[in-house]
């Protein structure tokens, strides 16, 4: 088998740095390194990996575009334009959009989905947790767990503190009991390795939008 | 509507009293009282209520068949011999068993079901905090929750602190991430309200042995 | 001994219940009841607990000086303009001002005091729990907790969630590690029995402004 | 400045990576390296980290001796008589022993001792969880805890659940209330870090043996 050949669009940042790790380990070479200082392509890459800011992701999008080449992105507090963006870009490449490459949080996800029904009258509020570096605020899995319980005045409660990696709850409170649901991430690896499945699947595909869902259920 | 006759096993233990109340609020009448030193019937029941200690249940199997009434177990830590009496009495009255009457707790055994299914190979842990008088450990809850996680080796931890109602918490731990359920009562309302819902399922059955899951989700 | 008259306003409500319990099980009369509707004195009382809402706390104030009676106040989310009539008011007789009777929190904030001093450069996060009918927010007791952490921009989350009677969480947040210190009421009786300490110790005084926590240290 | 020279038993393990990898970010020199398979001496150090398993430790003991070097063990799950060869060591070298060598873990200690002379008659319980692959059960961390707590029958709920770093909760439950104190790692470097500061303190010593508590308070 070809020896896959990647880029990472902030290869120095903190989750960069684990795909990076990740994906040398299983033999994979780093042909494109972007941040903000170093922009470096030794060859084309089969596949792009965008971990930056926010604001680097236009020109990721050029990039992917320019390449012809699938894109997977974890960058968070994007702009209603950039999602625009990497819609039209779909049309031509594949493209894995998520906030969160966790598996736990898409069983999280679901086990949401499902309590939200059942506990259509009891109030919810829903908390995140992360390091004090984070910059958008409140998280995109936040965002994604506020989506799925379907009612409008939802409380979102956001903590910077220390280095923690990322932790996210939901509370539902009945009068009498409360139920809660939480994931707390305890190694940045299990990103970047929810990054290397996501990068499996759309060297499959020709083009489109996915979403993490879709690779973790495998979606024809 | 005729009013509806209720007797309470164990009727001034915690639970006892919160049934006789809300029963009480809705205009049922208290007919049979039985504790360990009162034991008082006026009328036949309509219903029996067993929220006694396990030493009380064979009485009350007894006595529900006597009577030829259904009836509502929910004392827990009850032997293998006095279930197989409660699933002999099936055969001539409707008989619903439960370790918990909380709703919250039917949403959290369901989401245990799903996540257990989907996290197989991350490890597991089930605690269980209740008040320091609580006899039978652990819980019959987190016996019903370790029965739903399907393998052998669970841990179950359980602690008796101060005057706490009820806390149940499952965690699965991956490499990496932590995913966890947990239910708190703030109210044991929550169960009385739960026996209450149990009393207008089970006065439509003949016989049978049933759960508060049947209950819950209204099973023909 | 005689027999301790007693006075509650908000008799009715949630905390009041609960005083209005302890005190008769202990053998003390309720001669002064006041609520929204009902405004009914027997006889006059040698100490008034104030528990209502905040707008009835000027009356209370009146009555006290009216009666010369001490005075233990429950209430939170009182004015500047409250404070300063209760320390009026304390020329006068013996007031007891606290967000909190419970003997943990107290101890609760002890422990935060350590902390902080200790962990002067970590991020600092409160949060509180309350029921979905508490008005004021964040608590009285949130935000003594953070007047301990002695810093400008400490966070504090406020959830109203079912019918959670009361938690409060401080989190320090260092590079590689979070320590936090939790309290959690479980039951409303806490307060009454912190009440009935102050009462206790309020009968001892002339006059003067006093805390819960100059009840817990005995102050002179 | 001389470059300080170290050694480090079980440079291959979790903790003994951080160690290298911070001491040598120092500009600290790594002179001797041991593990299962490798001994490798290259220049006598000035000091040694002991952070291997159990098993290692009199090895270590002997080596400390023969070289007249100072120790830093941070080592858990030893023995009696390895922690008596240890005290023997220390008339010849100072030796530094602790279960845990963060600073929030020092601090949670203090918080302990204060809060278990406070609520003697609540009830105690406490919890610790670590990675799947720590052997020692209970933590060491989790009996220092408990030996604060000056109680006989204080129960310890281990847990071993996916890569969790270390997380320690003691919890006290009274009539109505619960307190309780956590602290969680969520990142190795913070061991690192205590054990950097041990060793800038140890040089100082000429012999005796000392707590990481000793070197917080900078014991003379």
């Amino acid at each position: 088998m070809k020896k896959l050949k990647f880029g990472v669009i902030g290869f120095t940042g903190k989750l960069g740095k684990e795909v990076v790790n990740l994906f040398q380990e299983k033999g994979y070479k780093l042909v494109l390194k972007v941040n903000r200082k170093i922009n470096e392509q030794l060859e084309k890459p089969d596949v792009i990996i965008e971990c930056g800011l926010s604001n680097t992701v236009d020109q990721s999008i050029k990039l992917s575009e320019k390449l012809l080449v699938p894109i997977v992105v974890a960058t968070t507090g994007l702009s209603p334009d950039q999602i625009k963006g990497l819609k039209h870009l779909s049309n031509y490449v594949p493209v894995i959009l998520s906030s969160n490459y966790s598996f736990g949080i898409q069983v999280l996800l679901k086990l949401v989905e499902e309590s939200s029904k059942k506990l259509k009258d009891w109030d919810v509020e829903i908390s995140e947790v992360h390091h004090r570096f984070k910059k958008d605020k409140p998280s995109g899995t936040a965002k994604m767990i506020k989506d799925l319980v379907h009612r409008k005045d939802v409380q979102v409660n956001s903590s910077r503190l220390g280095n923690v990696q990322g932790e996210h709850t939901i509370k539902y409170g009945g009068l009498g009991e409360v139920l809660s649901i939480s994931h707390s991430a305890t190694s940045r690896k299990t990103f970047a390795e929810g990054i290397l499945k996501s990068v499996n699947y759309i060297l499959k595909k020709k083009k489109g939008l996915f979403s993490f869902k879709d690779v973790v259920e495998n979606k024809k």
